[in-house]
């Protein structure tokens, strides 16, 4: 694609960093908040929220581009405050969105990121002018921008001096109405084909509806995306704006727990819960890990059941193998930083515990006779 | 939605089964093969890869509706044949895309699922016919057809009599040009929604090219998609049509491999690699969860790492908690059958190197000296 | 475009002969009728409305595909009777829709016309059957179909060997909701750009609302369309389908004869009011021809009122000038059939009052004194 | 639709009135020039192009909003001299678009009419900018805008003080490829029954193809447009951007030619030609309307051969029907400026000839054997 001389592929994708936070690298990036700052109290809440879930960033509209020039533009440098409060309450970073060189001056120096909404994608000026200062720009696409002209609206940024662009899939417009926009999430990966920009999601503002920000934020994580940037409010019914697609500070807890998988499923890694780690925090993180263990140890002896119908019993025991496996561990468990001597003492337990099942397994099978398994 | 009488939300989502295979449980269905059945060569090869893959479904087709007259129509009843024999070969269920009540008629009796394609989603006629007979349809969506004219196209059938239908969400048309259309994967959620019947997702037709099918089929997944319909070819630069989008037998095979825990991070399965089991697969098969196991233990570690920062050392070797937790797992042990004594051996050595580590790092954090940690 | 060897472009466009109707030529075609038959009184009465209005051929849908199952499907056989019966009553020809090889068998024999709908433009198999009948095929645009398919979908039918095709637009599937579809008139342009084919417009299906369909009709004539075809129900509240859509008997005359003057402007014909000429027709006719002339003679006067502000008073009256002018409507006269004689006498008295009316025109304004016309 | 307080239907539609120029009244007015401003001769040539086709409003962009940063932005404050001057010495207004405030204050003591441009059309900042000053504002769709929020958009500016806004359809994103936009001529009608504000259309960047720009223009008109906004550039194919829609001089005046009879066939009006009246053009223009009185008198004659067939041929001379034709006419000629008298010794012509041709008619119907006409 012609003219994205800066926004366009390179040999290394680029990581923004903003104040130890890496976004495009392999952490998630959770980021969270309300449509529209209300109160102090609705975004000491929020943050608090964003914080329990793991999420790093807090969001809040205080200037906010309305269809109607009679709905509530937002509460400007009084909502800034309460943002910018309750972030700092939670240790927190913080966005906002700005709509032109006003606003843009009003926030620059209090906030940590800057967005630009769907709707000032190409208000060509405006990236201009974010493009002359130094804080990171969160770039949404626009309502029915191409992938090509979002891309050329982020070289607008990139060549007024400011590297450091994230781009934000938010939805397109389609003819589909069960929801507001359609969420594009092939997106994802055509804008990593073309640009070494890093790439989020916005399923609230796509789906338009509660229900399916989950499912959307586990595809977008699958899909590739490094960040998520979701809505969520104290009291969605009472919402100033975007009520029905905000996610219930509940919602938003279980939404980040079971992101925290499909991060480790497709190589990239979140994690659920504060960072301020508490001893409840990580006994429960202790125990959602050992019964990760569990599962794969279940699905192991499974498997060696299963190679048991494969093998004549007097080879089960192939003591080859199990020092080759044992070998490859132990380099392994270097790398990872667990100690050799730990997989020296447990994996031949496991070993042995295999070779049981198997015989157990076999002669069942064979003699139609259940083997007591104890005598070990 | 009205009118969905027979195709709307019930207590239970339901399950297609198909010869042993269920589509819409909890298993992930994967589903492969060419666009248009070319060969008996091509076949064979196809059903291979895709049995390989541990998909089990051989997808091709032989009567192909096409845009232009003058474009290849599709190889008819010799195509057939080389379909029916070549899923029989690799013990494959197929099915082949049916555009009227002629083709239908020639195969029926021959393969094990009925596909509607996209451009015959009302053709109301033959949704009527296929209504009546006694195999499963799977409805792929319209161009642009929005959620509700799908259901009823689905709709259509269940009240002719068939009950088996699975949607299949395959793009819809948008502006954006860069894929060949807007794969909707909020219409997985939607129409889970609104409907019991099983959905799968065909991320080739959507995108047009190959090197965005595994972000989508993995985003699919953890969308909540109950399989994928991907194409395949021996030779995509040869095939007579779709070549552009569709996968080599590597890339194939090395997508189905990623889906095995993407599936698994949303609390599905999908199981990589041929089911007969060959001693070579299931020790490919024992590795990869090997490698499993040390991640969660590394994890373990880095917890209860964190968790000494927490705690005075005095305090470290918690043995209430330790009973509790061994208490607790010996119990989940029984439900996966995994052996309760291998639990409550392997455990107290977890217990033991995770003090000494928290000791290490903990020393080390206050006298920055290292410390061997040999000496156990 | 490539594969349009039989649709494509040609040195003289086609013109479809139905019985004395010529689509494609100068005349405007208008086609009028109920979207689904309900009743003999309902097809008299729309039969009778659109003669009245000047249309050529009749409309109603006898076999309805309609998007859900429960919707009312069509009267069938008896529907096609009441159509056939209406259609005879006034003299009109008729077109209904057929939606498979059955419905075709029904029908081809007893009306003039076959439509396939916009759910079936990519129904190759319904194309292939139509193609091979000896009827005029109407080709409705799929509800998101480029031109470029829809040209090739009549490739299809031209291939099967039926010549008659006429396409028409009838409206796309765009974000957009204050209309059902979006009327895309530059498809008439493009389609002509693109094929010899004629093209008719449907504005009722694309805007839903009987408040836009003048407008549309009109824009459509003017836009190049070859016809029109519009729904009109005797009392649109009781439609069982498209009610909203359909003009009132009333309606529909007023909008047949805005549209005489509209296809005038734009070098074609249509004659609004019944063909068997009434007495009160002809001179309802005739007092409409006059009231024109008299505007475009006051236009000339004014026209001559201005040029004597440009010449000297003696330069007026320009004996060689109006020779010329003579001379060539002479001509003119001969080629419209217009009695020469009549031109030389008239013409003469045209010159004369224009001269007086320069005039007086100019010594009005040099004089600021009124002028009696009178003393000729 | 709640919000329109100012832009909702009113009892009255709005006329934008600028410097003796109505927007919204019966006169279609015609805006021409090109895209982008590129130097003083363009600019002029341009001018005496608009004006000789009888426009009354020069457009051409000097802040240019691109795609891509590194295409051409546009001359600045250079070009919108130039557009100035070359309005100047045409006599015709001119319009300029803005892209900020900085903008804005530049051109708005310079340019007779504002323009913001579809990209900009949510720029709310900018719309309350607008709304502050007392220029008229075009106000463009956006690229995938509903009326609704394009409606909302004019309500921004109403309620900031400016009642002059003139709404412009350009064409709306669709999957259509074979034209840049789809114009979308539903939305006259749709803001028409909506709003009071006047609509105009511009063609040009819809069709994105100077072949379309004719048919559209049309279309607009008839479907009720106040206005066209057209491309056109001296020598498009050198145009620094839009080329391929842009008319060169020649098909702009002949598009302007046409566009007269279509405003008369819907009671609108245009008049093709510069004001200021040379001879020749004057000229040019009887002769069209003595083209346009034969065609009729034609047309008349026809009529009255076919009421020959209906009637006996002794009542054929009807005198009461002529008397009262007659006066009738007369009374009209009075209304249109028209001397009574011409009218008086015009018609017994009209009447005596139609006379004679019916006579012929009847003869030649009876006889077979064709009657010398002369005889008279």
């Amino acid at each position: 694609m012609k003219d994205l001389l800066l926004a366009g592929r390179k040999a290394e994708r680029s990581v923004v960093e903003v104040k130890g936070v890496s976004i495009g690298g392999r952490e998630i990036i959770l980021m969270g908040g309300p449509c529209a700052v209300e109160s102090r109290e609705q975004m000491s809440q929020s943050a608090k929220t964003v914080k329990d879930a793991g999420g790093k960033i807090l969001r809040g509209g205080v200037f906010k581009p309305r269809t109607s020039p009679y709905s509530f533009q937002g509460l400007g440098l009084e909502g800034l405050n309460y943002l910018v409060q309750a972030a700092k309450e939670q240790d927190l970073l913080c966005v906002t969105e700005v709509i032109d060189r006003q606003s843009l001056d009003l926030v620059v120096d209090k906030v940590d990121i800057i967005q630009i909404g769907a709707r000032n994608m190409q208000n060509f000026e405006l990236l201009k002018t974010v493009g002359s200062i130094n804080k990171p720009v969160i770039l949404k696409r626009g309502l029915s921008a191409t992938v090509e002209e979002w891309l050329l609206a982020a070289e607008y940024i990139l060549a007024s001096g400011n590297q450091r662009v994230i781009l934000c899939e938010r939805g397109i417009r389609t003819y589909e109405p069960s929801t507001r926009n359609t969420l594009d999430l092939s997106a994802v990966g055509v804008t990593k084909s073309l640009s070494h920009l890093p790439v989020i999601v916005d399923p609230s503002h796509a789906a338009g509806r509660r229900d399916l920000i989950s499912s959307l934020s586990k595809a977008a994580i699958a899909a590739g995306a490094d960040g998520l940037l979701i809505e969520t409010h104290p009291d969605p019914d009472r919402a100033s704006s975007d009520g029905p697609q905000s996610l219930t500070p509940e919602q938003f807890m279980a939404l980040a727990q079971e992101l925290e998988p499909v991060a480790d499923s497709v190589q990239r890694s979140f994690t659920f819960g504060r960072r301020e780690d508490t001893l409840e925090a990580l006994r429960a993180r202790i125990d959602r890990i050992d019964e990760s263990l569990l599962e794969k140890l279940a699905e192991r002896i499974q498997v060696v059941k299963r190679m048991g119908d494969q093998k004549r019993l007097d080879q089960v025991k192939d003591s080859n193998r199990q020092k080759e496996i044992l070998q490859r561990l132990v380099a392994l468990a270097a790398e990872l930083e667990v100690p050799g001597e730990l997989v020296k003492r447990i994996y031949p337990l496991i070993f042995e515990y295999g070779i049981q099942c198997q015989i157990k397994s076999k002669l069942f099978q064979e003699s139609d006779i259940e083997l007591p398994l104890g005598g070990r």
